[in-house]
Parts: structure tokens; sequence; C-alpha cells
């Protein structure tokens, strides 16, 4: 008999939260407006307003977080214009060119740093080696920064804020990738503004779907004039849900009362759990998971050998594998991935 | 007090079937690959090359019929091509010009029509103006049929292969917008394959949000080097739900045991209903309502006190109104209208 | 032995003017900085603000009248826009969807209007039928006027300045298809300014290869926020010519003391005795030809007649014939083409 | 009283070829259909497929190296792809996204490499990295080589049709951007051929500005359904000049009778006789030079004394300096300017 599978390949592979489903279904009773022209959405607003400290603040549902990166980035980003990120952000290296795509041509500029996070250093090389003005060079037009990035590690509310006031110095416009960011609030334990609107954040992607909402993620805006454009922008690509209220009604759930923390909480507590599991086997990582992902260099044999034992995840080749935690992880997960972690790993 | 609310506005208006609601629920438990890699989505193209009778027909479900649209249109025309449609066609009129986006540029064609249908000699006509070649002018590309039409009128099987085999006759691929499809199939009481695979349709949008989904509606394909295509183009145009289970899952609920034509046929039928009420009023109509769509002559004073009268409804301008049922529009509801609407209009 | 063959089909037909290619020569002594940092486009820059009477006006050279109008419409149309011109228009009828293409799918509409013009009357209903707002719906963003028009009719400054106002009421801007723009001031006997800045213009394209340039156009921008995207816009669309001097000193001869008004009046004035003299033969016309196009109703057997008698021009279908006069065109080939005319028309 | 400024800045500073002006001259007689239906343009495409020795040959004028590279590498690159190219390749680092707004969104990825020339292992590595068929990644559909490459080095026909036959292992296209192709094949003492169609090049940019044409460069084709794309892609990016046989003339004039050749022969000696020179006086270089370019280490301090010398050339920063030798450059103008580089460097 095959041992118990355990789900540690993503968590876009976990389900739905029941608080999220019983949202849903509360939303279903009567009939609404299309097109976000209902209640629901009001309220989004106005929660969004709230929790991010922002008057001005809009809030824009998708399904997708390409879709709130890209179709975001296309609203900050001239065509002639180019993004400045980590090359390993996921804007870059895992979206197909979207940003391209939407903004009519924008092109990525993938740059070095520690820790898989952009530094202020590198942007300012970018900075100086660009010809500004000169239209035969993409004129650099946004910093973009992952957090948590796509390799777990967290930059901490100064650090934004500082990459920030660096791209204000030579007028560019600031994004943050949050497909994970109630990760990182919890992990930082600031505010929600203290990572956003506070931090010098012109938009970023409100991440939900992976902690526990039904294929909803949203973009959040604190420039008016960006949120006009996105109007557009949306439509335009086919990311305005007709039924609006249900990606309403979740988005409401899940920012009400600190849900999408409390979700958040349990993912990293079962990464830290489980990082600490390894630690004590010995296990090096490719970087200190600080939310819910964790790089693990174990070799190929553990690899497959771990894989043998039930364990679902990600392999990276050169005999680095991934794990990564959700809302769903319990504590008996962790226990048992570990204790099968060590018949392998210190037998 | 005031009336009770009888929603008539659109069947987006309407909410989530149980059956879906329950599908969601169930598919739920436990956790799968993310981006498609799921069982459910497998077994929702093995559902969707059965119902629609076509070995090669693939299934990508989007959040939105503009979506389904727009992307399935890009991968038929190249970017210096021209979409032939009815003037009225959604993608011509209500999209904001997605398929422009999507495509490169390519532009849409917009012809005249009774009954608003697209007409073989319509299409023969702007073949005969075409300069084929010469790239001064888009070249024709693909024609488009929305069925039910936006006026809610339905083409027949034998329309819909004529207008496909005229468009062979220059090289030119065959799309249905079915954001309704449903209902056309319903109402003509033809089989799913009788209208798209056998009548000669390369790529149809199934709408399914308008008949009771969560914001789900597909591309369907019967070619596969389009298939091909939409691979890329949904990823990179941010249309690929992580959580992919959960569209699938609706979408096999919807097409399984029929579903998707019980719905369908409660929202004809009541529209069936509500179309001899209004008749008996001595009401005309735009169109012959074939489907779930109605719009009315009624005069802009009656318009008013019809709303006043708490039925809720589009008005087109000029003492027009559109009424749309939808699968939870009742017997009691049509009945309702009926009364409130004799004591308006036949006082 | 067959006639001596007279040129008619079109102006883009004629070769370059000896004070053009003279100029070319001239520019050609020593070498000089690329891509526009030379001294002659510095001094077009001067012209062009005097000859246009605008102290902001910026100049920029390109390769044909199709890249001056779509370049100019994307920096005036966001890609949600519409352009509203004539149903004829050029832009919409015969640049393959360059505009679409280059402003990220913005869309064109084309309206009817007597006499090939576009009339104040269409735009207004045009903005009337308008959902401002609405994302569903293209936003009109620019009116163009093609002046004279593709049908050889010209609008009166007073005709753009209130099209121009019009496009004001609503927040639009102003584009003016300038393919032919000396013809139609030569037939207005205005200033260049009267046309363009004074009339409310903020962007024209000033077309000079079809009265003898060598392949040189240009976009003139009376807007600095247009100029600035034009910058990016055309080098990253392949429209700026590294060794633009030459494009430079063409344009510069062309506006120096009438060059370009001298040439289109030996157009005009040979479309005119033209006009006259088929006129006589009780040939009547689809517009009355203000400039130096001309379209002739002969029916179709007079057209081969006159083919076989060795005119070259378009044919329209229909029995309608194109003839349109360069600045190549003598007074002996009008009376040549009389000549023979006659011979057919009224033998 | 100053010196004589020797120009070494660009060859893009160079003028015209007497030749080639001559040429123009010749076919400003007579007049000629419009968008090559022209004799000169047939003309052109005989001799392409006669230099180029390859039946289906077929050949386009545009007005820029940019134009000619990002319409070719529209027509072999999807959106979703990516083309692998040197990170100091034009196309990547000086074109603004061209390439990336024709395409539809396609990227472009820079790689590193010796000598400024791709290698085979590099692209290699970047195929091992592709998840092919992934959407989330760019698929890499086009390498482009530079040759002779912006630093002045060349690579072998023999490394062409290497990295061609690597590229056909995976299914991609070849690109050669030949910017300066002449001077590559002059250097290489290769056939037109050897470099292109028998190195399996599918498209090539045939460059001529640089080397004595007015504005004219031209994509040249092996492949006719590449071609038939082409096509309509220039025509709806204004990539068609009207005058066309204007362009034709000039690369007729161009490619009879070895003028092309024979033009970039004096810039290559040119280039020989001063790098010679430069390296009798111990400067050193970024890449021994092949063609006509040459990156010196002279040191800030010389840089300035050259310049104020009466050199006029590009400082690249770090007291490097590029010199650019072109058909225009004379054994006068060499000796100077290491008469005046001597009293410099070697004092």
């Amino acid at each position: 008999m095959s041992p118990r599978p355990i789900e540690l390949r993503s968590d876009n592979s976990a389900g739905v939260a029941p608080e999220i489903l019983a949202a849903l279904a509360t939303a279903n009773e009567g009939s609404a407006l299309a097109y976000g022209g209902d209640d629901l959405t009001a309220q989004l607003r106005d929660i969004v307003r709230e929790v991010f400290e922002h008057p001005d603040a809009d809030v824009f549902p998708v399904v997708s977080g390409t879709a709130a990166n890209s179709l975001a980035l296309s609203a900050l980003c001239p065509p002639w214009g180019s993004v400045l990120c980590h090359e390993t952000a996921h804007i870059f290296a895992n979206e197909g060119g979207a940003t391209s795509l939407f903004s009519g041509g924008a092109v990525m500029h993938g740059l070095p740093g520690e820790h898989y996070r952009l530094s202020p250093a590198a942007v300012q090389q970018a900075f100086d080696r660009t010809n500004w003005g000169d239209p035969h060079h993409s004129q650099p037009s946004v910093v973009s920064v992952t957090c948590p990035t796509d390799f777990g590690t967290v930059y901490t509310t100064a650090e934004v804020a500082a990459l920030a006031a660096l791209a204000r110095t030579r007028g560019l416009r600031m994004h943050l990738d949050g497909a994970r960011v109630a990760n990182a609030i919890v992990a930082l334990q600031c505010s929600p503004a203290g990572l956003t609107s506070a931090a010098g954040v012109d938009v970023f992607s409100l991440g939900a779907t992976k902690n526990g909402a039904l294929s909803t993620d949203a973009i959040v805006c604190f420039d008016p004039a960006v949120a006009d454009q996105l109007v557009y922008r949306l439509k335009r690509s086919g990311h305005v849900a007709s039924k609006m209220r249900f990606q309403s009604a979740q988005l409401v759930a899940y920012l009400t009362d600190g849900l999408w923390l409390r979700l958040a909480t349990r993912a990293n507590d079962a990464m830290a759990a489980l990082a600490d599991g390894l630690r004590a086997l010995d296990v090096t990582f490719l970087a200190e998971p600080q939310a819910n992902m964790l790089f693990a260099r174990v070799g190929e044999p553990a690899a497959v050998a771990l894989a043998d034992a039930g364990l679902l995840f990600y392999g990276m080749g050169n005999g680095v594998i991934r794990f990564v935690t959700s809302f769903q992880t319990t504590e008996a997960d962790v226990a048992e991935v570990l204790t099968r972690a060590r018949s392998i790993l210190a037998p």
C-alpha cells in the first residue's frame, strides 16, 4: 500500500477555504447588477481602502496573478518602457511575455540580487547604464518587487520603501507582485499598509487564490489615474467577470476580520515547523524560508526517495526540491513529512 | 411599500445554479495539480468530445465571454486580417477592441443583416469588395456568428452551415459566439454538434456564466493547430486559472446529463410565456424572441411606469426595452410581470 | 505603334522634383551626426515652425503617409480609443490596420458624409451614440479628416475648425491626414497655418512624396507632449532613418520659398484644365474635383477605350475611372488626354 | 585654427555613394507604378536571387535596419516566442523594443558569448533551460546573429552554419542582422550566399545605408511563407514606400557588379590600416577589428585629447573609444588620424 500523499507542490494545489465557500453561497441569494455594479463590489472597495489605509485605493478582481501583474504593469509602463525586476521574478520568468503583450511591447529587465531580492544598488546600476531619453533604448519606467519572492524570501518594509524612493528619483512607478502578500505581511508582522501604500507602492497584486480563494486575485491601485486606465484595460482583455459579485464576495470575506492573515499564518507556521525539522536533519536551503516556501538541497537520490515516500513536491534540478505549505497544511502533515524525511535523510 | 423587484435586466444578473455550487464543493476535496493538470480538467475534455461529437475537440475554461471570443479569434485571424460579423455582434460593438488587442491589430468588419443575423449575401458582398492579397486592405479571415444573437434571434443549423461553407470558399475560418449557446440549442431542438462541429464551426465560445455557472465560460476548439496556439495565448493573457479544477468542475457538471440544456429550457420557456403575454397586450417586438431575450416597443412613458412597478430591465432608447430571462426566472415571476404590464399597457 | 502613355494613375507614380534632387546632392557634402542630430534637421524644425506659425511645432520625417498617419494617431489615441473618420478615409480603408497595430488595438470608426467629407452632424451623432466611460465600448478619442479627401474634395478651413471645436467638446484630439495637403492649401488659397495650427489641428501628416519628394513625408505636431511620445514611437517602429539629413534636406527645400505650393499648383491647374475639358464632353464626376484628383463616370466601354488609347488611370468599377495629376503633368499632357478622350467620348 | 575634423563616429555619418546618387537620377526618368509594381523592383528581385544564389529569395526595401530586423523577426517569431541573440546585439540593446512591438510581445533573450559572438554552447544552454511547451515560458523560436557584430567581430560562415544547424534541432529559425553584411563578406572573403542562404539563414537584413545608400536597407528572405507575411507586415507598419522604385534603384546599383563589396572593401581597408597604426602605438582593443569598427582602450585623458585634436568618434566610457570607418574614409584620413594619435599617445 502506498503511503498517504502529502501536498507540498504548491499553494495553488490547495483548495478553497470554507469561509470563502460560505461567502459564495451567501452571495448567491437574489440577483445583482453585472460588471461590478453590485453592492458587494462597492463593499470590497471600502474594505480595501480601510485595510490598506488609502482613501483613493481602488480594487479590480481578476482571475489570476498573471492577469493582475501584467495588466497593472501595462498601466504603469509605456510601450517603450522597461520594468526593472529581479531576474527570478515571476513577471520576468514565468508569465510568457504577458506584460509585453498588454503594454504593447514593453520589456522586462531582470537584474541580479542576493537572496532573490532586488537591491537598490542593482537598480541604481541599471539607472546609470540607461541612456535616458534615447529612443534606441527602452526607458526604465517601473520597479517591480515580488514579496515574498518566488524563492520564499521577504523584503522588509524599509527595503520596499527604499526601492520606491529610489524609483521616484527617476520618475519610475513602484509595483509589488503580492501573489502571496498575506504571507509576507504575516512574516513581517507589519500592517497591510506598511508593505504597500505606506511604502510607496503605486499598485500591487493582491493574491488570494493561493491562500484560499477560488480563482480570484485582485489589482489594488493607489493612483486614480492608473485606475481610470485599468477600467478599460481589464474589460478589453476579457478580465471583467460579468458576475463580479462572486469575486467581490470572496475578497470581502478574505479581507474581513483578518481571515487572509489567519490563513497565511497557518501556511507560514507550517513552513517554520517544516524548516526547523529539516534543519535538524542537517538539510540546507537555497535561502532562509521566510514565508511558506522552502528550497532544500537534498541530492537527487534523496529527492527520489522522498517522492517515493509519498511527498508531493517539485524538483528544481541538481538535487534541490521545493516545498510549499498552504493554509491547508496541518501540523500532522508536517510531523508526517518530517518522519518520512528522517527515515530517508538520517536513517 | 415598493413592489417586489423582478429581475429581467440580464442573465448575467442571475446567480449560480445549485448543481454548480454543489460541484464546486465536491471539487474542493483533496488537492490537485495546478494549471489544468488535474483530473477534472481531463474529464472535461472527454465530455466535450462526447457532447460535441468531435474526437479532436479541446476546451479551455476562461472567466468571461469576451475572453473566450477574443482569444479564439486571435488564434484564427492574423494581425492583418479582418473578422466579418453582424454589425450588432458583441465582438464588434461591446468588447472594447479586445480582438484587436489580442490579435495584434486585426479589425472587425460589421455587416448589415435582417433579424440581426449575418446573411450569406452580405458575406459574399464583403468578399466581392475585397482586394484579396492587397496589403492596403485587411484580409477577411474569419466569419463569426453570434447564436443566439444579441437581439435574441437564432440562426438555424443550416444557416450556420451555409455561412461556414461560404467562408471556406475563400479560406476563412468559422467562429461562433455562443455566450448563450445552450439557449440556441434548446430553441433549435438540435444536437450540440448540430450547431457547432457538424455545421462547420472551427471554434466556439461555450457560454456557461449566463446560464448558471460561476464566472466560467470556455473556448471549444475543433482544430488541434488552433488549440496549440491557445495554450500560449491564454497563459500570456492571464486567462489560465491556477486552480483550474474549479472551473472544470463547473463545466463538467454543466455538460453532464443535460444540466445546461435544462437550465436553458427554463429561461427559454419563461421567455416564451412572457412574449405570449406581451403579444396579447399588443406589444410588438424588434425581433421574434427565439431564445431568452426580447426587445419590446412600449414607448417611454410605459417604460418609466414599468420600472416604477418594480420590473428590472434595460431601456434601449426610443421606448424600446429589453427583457432577459434566466434559469432563475420562475413561472410566478412571469405571471407577475404580465400582471403589472397589463395594468400599465392595457389598463 | 501604340500611343504615348500619359500618366494619370497616381501622383505616387510621378518622380522626384529636380529641386529636391539638387537638395539631396547638396546635403551629400561632408558628414553629419546620425538620427537627426544634424544641422539640416534642426533647420527643418525652424522652417516648420515658421511656415505653420506655431512656436512649439515639431516635425518627424517618415518614409510613407501610412507611417505618418498611424504613428501620429497612435500617439493621440489610447489602445481603448477609437478614431472617428469618414468611411472613405485612407486611414480606415487603405492602411491595413496600421493604426490598430501601433496603438495597441484602437479601432477606426468610419462615418458617412456627403462629398466624402466628415460632417459635424455625423460626429455629433457618433458622440450621442457613445456610452462614454463604459469600457464595453471603444471611446472616441480622435477626429481625423483627410484634406483633400481620397476623392479629391477639400474641406474649408472653417469646416476643419468646426470639427476641431466639436472634437474639443468631448476631449478628442484633431488629426489631419495631409497626404496631399499642399494641393488643399493651394485650392483653398489659405495659409498653411490656416488649415492646420490655426484650425485647431493637433497633429497632421505633411505629405511630400506625392508632390515631388523621394519617399519622404513627415508628421508635424503642435503638442510637445505628443512629440515626446513620437520620439519613442518612431524609433521602435523603425521609422527613424539613420541618415535623417537626407530626408530633412528634401523637406527643407520643399517648404522653402513655396516650392511645395508651386508644385501643387501645377498639379491642381492641370486637373482644373482636365476637368473643364471633360465637362465640355458632358462627363460627370463623383464629386467636384477641388485639388488634383477626379473620378469620372465614363462607362466601362469608354474606360477600356481610354486605356487602349494610352491613358494610364485606375478603374474604380462600374464605369468610374480615376485621374490624378501631379507636378509633372504638363499642359501638353492635358491637351493630349482631352484630344484622345474627345475621340472616344464625343466622336 | 582648429584642426580639420575627421569622421570616425559612425558609417551612418557618411553620405551617399556617387554611383547610388546616379542611379537615383536615372530612375527619375518617366513614371512608374507605385508600391513596388515597377520594373526596377522586379529587377532587384532577380539580382537578389542571383547574388544570394537562391531561387525563391524575395527582397523588401525598408528605410532602416531596425525596420529590417524587427519586421523580419516578427514574421519568424510567434507572439509567445523568444529570440536568442548575443547580449550586445542591436536587436536586444538598441532597438527600443521594436521586435516586441511588431511581434505582439515576443521577448529578446540576450546570451553571453566571447568576442561578442553567440556560441553554440550558449544556445544549447538556453535550450536546456527551456521548459519546451510550457506556456509559462516564452518559447525560443529564432536564433539571431549580427555579422559583423556591434563590436566589429565577424562570425565565420562555418560558425553561422553551426548555429543554424543547432537552431534547426529544436525547430528554430535563423536570422542574420546584416546591417554591415558587406563588410563581413569582404572580411571573410566568402560568397554572399556563403554567409546567408548556404549557411542556413532563413532571413537576413541587408544593410546598405551605412555603406553608401540613401536610407535604404532591405529584408532578404529565403522562405516564401515568410515573404507572404512580410507583404502585410510591411504595409501595415508604414514600411512600403509608394515610390519604391527609388529604393529598388539604389539596391540594384548597390548589388550590381560588386559595388557593395567595393565600398565595403574601402571601409575595411581603412580600418585595417588604422588598427595597424594604433597597434604600433601599443593601443589595445576590446576585440580584434575584423571589419570596419574598432574599440580602443586609450584612457580618458587621451580620449579628450584625441577629440580636441579633431577626431570625431564615440566614447564608450572607461577610456574606451569607438572608431568606425566608411567607404568615404580615405588613406589620407587614416594617415592623418595616426599622425594626430601618435602625437598624443606616443609623444
